[in-house]
């Protein structure tokens, strides 16, 4: 075993994991007071009758509830004007419930909230004040099983449009303080969203596993969601609303993705995430689904050209697919292309839309890559190497 | 695989791993203030280098040091008395450094400064007083690889003598805010220490791992854990001072078997140690690494009574043996095997002292069965087995 090396790993928020745990919720709540503003999409959840169970337990647990509402990714500006909507509020938590774009929009609406002004100059591109870390207490719910935002410290938010970005406000304090993480809630999840959210969370495993910042804590972690994304991925796909235990091993997955990503970092996939999230209305799983086969195989062929320097990341990389495929794996290159073969499988399997569906053409891909890069990837991909990435999923 | 269990996992600290990780300390107590109470053993540490250099810096960065010193093991009195000469003093921050006592006297002396009165009345054996969880900030330091305290939510407290007890003043919001685990402070740590400390830190590791409270989250903890003790116990106690790789192995699986301890719960080597720490003046390392090998003789054997539905902590066990033994086992049978002979030859290779050392015999059993008990290990032993462990170990 090679010596350990030197590493830092952030607080975790309190879980409380399992299927009709959404029940805990109110009593959650109550650790922090009475008056607790919900932030969730404009869609499935709040016609649920989960929603109506909750909303009925919090009322009668002496919670007043207020609500922000979001439709798609969260921007600066539905966060300035929540913020300034709640700020005179009194808000004694936040509660964000939905997908990821829900679960950042409360991430930041709670940094926001003890603050004055925008949070504009906090983002890291632009960057021109630095938060200090206060917040009103926050606790993520989760209803896809995906970006595992239920566990990060950055919150996204977005401008889409030809000067579009993507940017994090971002602190270690940010970390959600509670994730309640309850399955059931994904149960309705449609398929093609299951698809991408279930590539996007297993796109940040592997990157995280492989990482260059990767510890042992991590690996750990990451080698567990792995085993779970096995378990899960194509059943939660395939079986839908019927599959209460894939969507528990998804919904595990997930979780630990955020973990490991916030300790770990990411890779290349995600390095091009943010500029086309930016510049084309594509949801993040979607990006992320759709380029992680071509980018694992331009970042095996890349480690392969000098596979001394690099066994302990194609070692990873073949531990994976060992993993993904179900099958043991004789050598590192078997297990390698394992790993190839299982995500082109379920890329394909899963139907996941070209990024030319979105409209993304080959002229644009000068301006995604100048804007990309290769994060903590275990190995640097030149500007054509990353062209031909997105040329493989255009 | 099987389904997920619900399953709750609490925060653990903000994580600063690495040799000369020390260092930060003083820009890491500047988060929450200028003056910083240190709580420490009165020996080893306080005379070291490492110590002279630590306030230097920490002076030099503006911090008042307080300082309070701790004999032997943590008892009520100890944090009293400590608590009433610093309460007035406006303490912004509690650092434990040392061994489990000190980590653990300072976790008490922080959730008990900002409260009156004594902390007996909060002590699980006495119960007569909610703790609400308030705390000065906390940074655990850890100087041994044992107990793993600097990422526990428990502070045992001991009263030792004929009606002695060991009982734990524990909140989820114990868990220190900060852990700075540096290896190199663990170099001086004497070999019989270290041999003691490490078989705690593994008992915990496997306790947690077999525990009926286990989740997949605190399983994949426990095994990496594992993984270092293996790389790591017998170098450490044999090469001392020489072997910072060892050391850092041993710290690593330290911190993690806190981390599972503190989410998976334990087993019947710890419902041990809690009466005869209570009772003798043994230390709670010393207790563990005595009586583990035979205790997981005693749970393998009556898993072993009823193999289908017990399968699933046989494999774990198995699972261990492999990897601590690190020989590839083809049967769940030989894994068990080899786990009890890997502690057998450990626990011989150390010379760890028997119980009558301290002066149990034979006539002491009965009143430390009396309060002894199973814990969360995955099989309950009756009081004739439990009898039987402790006469293998008397």
């Amino acid at each position: 075993m090679t010596a350990l090396p030197p590493f830092a790993f952030a607080r975790i928020p309190d879980i409380h994991f399992g299927p009709g745990k959404l029940s805990a919720l109110p009593q959650l709540i109550r650790r922090y007071g009475h008056r607790a503003l919900f932030v969730t999409g404009s869609t499935s959840f709040v016609r649920s009758e989960a929603h109506a169970r909750l909303k009925e337990k919090a009322i009668g647990s002496g919670i007043e509830i207020l609500h922000a509402t979001l439709s798609g990714e969260p921007s600066p500006e539905f966060v300035d004007a929540t913020v300034a909507e709640f700020r005179g509020k009194q808000v004694d938590c936040v509660v964000g419930i939905g997908g990821g774009s829900p679960l950042d929009a409360g991430k930041a609406i709670s940094a926001m909230l003890p603050l004055e002004g925008s949070v504009v100059p906090f983002l890291e591109c632009v960057d021109t004040q630095k938060h200090d870390g206060r917040k009103i207490p926050y606790i993520a719910v989760p209803t896809s099983s995906g970006t595992g935002a239920e566990a990060t410290k950055n919150a996204v938010l977005s401008s889409v449009g030809p000067d579009g970005y993507k940017s994090s406000l971002r602190h270690d304090n940010f970390v959600p303080d509670i994730a309640v993480v309850d399955p059931e809630l994904m149960l309705s999840c449609p398929a093609d969203v299951t698809a991408a959210c279930g590539l996007d969370a297993l796109t940040q495993l592997l990157e995280a596993y492989v990482s260059s910042k990767a510890s042992p804590m991590t690996d750990a972690l990451a080698l567990s969601g792995l085993e779970h994304v096995a378990a899960g991925f194509l059943p939660a796909y395939e079986n839908g609303a019927n599959d209460l235990v894939a969507r528990s091993h998804m919904a595990y997955a997930a979780l630990l993705s955020g973990i490991v990503l916030a300790n770990a970092g990411l890779g290349v996939v995600h390095g091009f995430a943010g500029p086309i999230g930016g510049f084309f209305p594509i949801r993040h799983g979607v990006v992320c689904g759709t380029l992680f086969g071509a980018a694992t195989r331009a970042n095996i062929d890349a480690l392969r050209r000098d596979p001394v320097a690099n066994r302990i990341a194609l070692e990873k990389h073949a531990r994976a697919g060992a993993l993904l495929s179900g099958e043991a794996t004789a050598t590192i290159e078997d297990g390698c292309n394992r790993l190839l073969q299982t995500l082109d499988r379920w890329i394909a399997a899963t139907g996941i839309a070209r990024l030319s569906a979105y409209g993304v053409t080959r002229t644009d891909l000068p301006r995604i890559l100048d804007k990309s890069n290769n994060k903590n990837s275990p190995v640097t991909l030149d500007r054509q190497q990353m062209q031909a990435i997105l040329e493989a999923r255009l």
